[in-house]
């Protein structure tokens, strides 16, 4: 039987998971905190030790590891990261990086966290789709896009970076430098900013002292006013947005993830009757899901990547 | 050696042109009308006339002719045809339709004519890059999308349909039956309604009785203010456009054709000074370039894409 390693690595821990390849099965996740110091070596290293404990504790051979798949929290090109300042890593190959520190000769893979997942997400589709595009909704607005059964990574790396495109006329500056971002109509700042600001003039079962992404989405779903015009609001943006995707890229599904989608089907509901309206020619008919492997997105969607 | 045809059907005129595949040239080219009555079977019909022509007048055998290549004004997928008004055609399998008349086998692609132009265009650089975005610019905006070196036809062959994506929020319904797109600002009626708008508060050497596109860019030539205006509303829209699809697709290049694009360098400089303002990350580095194949763009290109 064949394996591979899914490996989230993230600014405050780095997530690893050993996979069965077929059938694609978790056998082992582990979670370890990302070194702090000497970065541009102490984070391959640490991943190489874990990587070697798992296949130890399973008796695995080198030559049964189909691959190691990376996701990172920045921009990746072939393989190459110009910049990732939550990892304090400037030009590093990744691939070579961790092969110098591997004891054996192995297929290595890295993408953008984000990408990672949409890939992890269509191919955890019973039938994966040629072209998916996904939104991962947090704190932060990303995205993947896959164009004919491949991630987009584009030019720098900033393919499928779709929570920066600019969607309406703002004022406020995004993290990005600019103004009018998806981010700052869907990010978990905006949607608690947008909540604080329409208490003022209604109504609402909202406790404000105590307020979160959930607890306005909770308030959403008994039909409180205020909750439903911050949901109406996200779900609005996210469709324009989508719209434009779809008119670009016309997609065979759309797939929706990241903590503020835990609120579920009603995001879905509202996101596909605002995109009902904004939707051009036959992309309108185009479908709008839940992501499905939540936490472990990150590693599961590494080791499907890592697969040959 | 070895030759391809390229076949570009619009609902009035057929061009086909003959090519040499290495070194790519034009052999020949010829221009009939669109046949008009029983058009599921007289343009296949005129197409083989004309394409038997060109190869007894070269003496051309079967076995030099790489492929056919077709552009057509409506979306395409996997050769097939859903509803294309201009040509009147309703669920035509292209490929198989064509093929049926030739008195050979022989290799046919088709797809959407500004995908084609698109292919075309960045097929025509000296070093064809793998992701490129076009724009024609006309009557109508259209636009093609090419990522990791294929035209995206997507789902419902709705790629590339980026004149229809919404960048501002408007109130005047579009052919496409929604508000707010690209085409709306940028197309013929919206360039000479804006100048006319214009005329009745400012000065402007434009002659509104005989105005046209090339007029009103000749007069933004001369620093006119209305022309000048007009120019730089086109070219912020197509800026934002194009943000949006860069911070999404990350693109090599964006070429921007159409017989707009005629002005010159004069809209490439303004587009990519508010693409500068627009853009997001890395993306803000991406060449902008002027379209090269010009009219021929439609032939140029379908012969490059029936190339094997």
């Amino acid at each position: 039987m064949n394996f591979t390693f899914g490996i989230d690595v993230g600014g405050t821990n780095i997530k690893l998971g050993l996979f069965s390849v077929d059938p694609f099965e978790m056998i082992e996740k582990n979670e370890i905190a990302t070194p702090r110091h000497e970065q541009r070596s102490s984070i391959f290293v640490a991943i190489v030790e874990q990587v070697t404990l798992m296949m130890k504790k399973h008796s695995l051979e080198y030559s049964q590891i189909e691959g190691i798949g990376l996701a990172v929290p920045c921009p990746v090109k072939n393989g190459y990261i110009s910049v990732c300042p939550n990892l304090h890593w400037k030009d590093v190959n990744v691939v070579e990086s961790l092969s110098r520190y591997l004891p054996f000769s192995m297929r290595v893979v890295v993408s953008n966290d984000a990408n990672i997942a949409a890939y992890g997400e269509n191919h955890s589709l019973s039938h994966p789709y040629n072209n998916a595009i996904f939104y991962t909704l947090g704190t932060g607005v990303g995205g993947g896009i896959i164009v004919n059964g491949q991630i987009v990574e584009g030019r720098t790396g900033s393919g499928g970076e779709i929570g920066h495109m600019p969607v309406f006329e703002g004022t406020e500056m995004c993290g990005c430098e600019k103004t009018g971002c998806l981010e700052q109509a869907c990010g978990t700042k905006a949607i608690l900013d947008y909540a604080k600001l329409l208490s003022q003039k209604h109504e609402s079962i909202i406790d404000f002292r105590n307020i979160s992404v959930k607890s306005v989405f909770d308030a959403a779903k008994e039909n409180d006013p205020v909750g439903l015009m911050v949901l109406d609001r996200v779900a609005y943006y996210l469709a324009r947005s989508a719209s434009i995707l779809s008119v670009s890229l016309d997609p065979d599904i759309i797939i929706i993830g990241g903590g503020v989608a835990r609120v579920g089907q009603i995001l879905i509901d509202r996101i596909v009757s605002h995109y009902q309206t904004e939707a051009r020619f036959g992309t309108v008919d185009v479908p709008f899901i839940l992501a499905r492997t939540g936490n472990d997105a990150g590693i599961i969607g590494a080791a499907k990547y890592a697969k040959k």
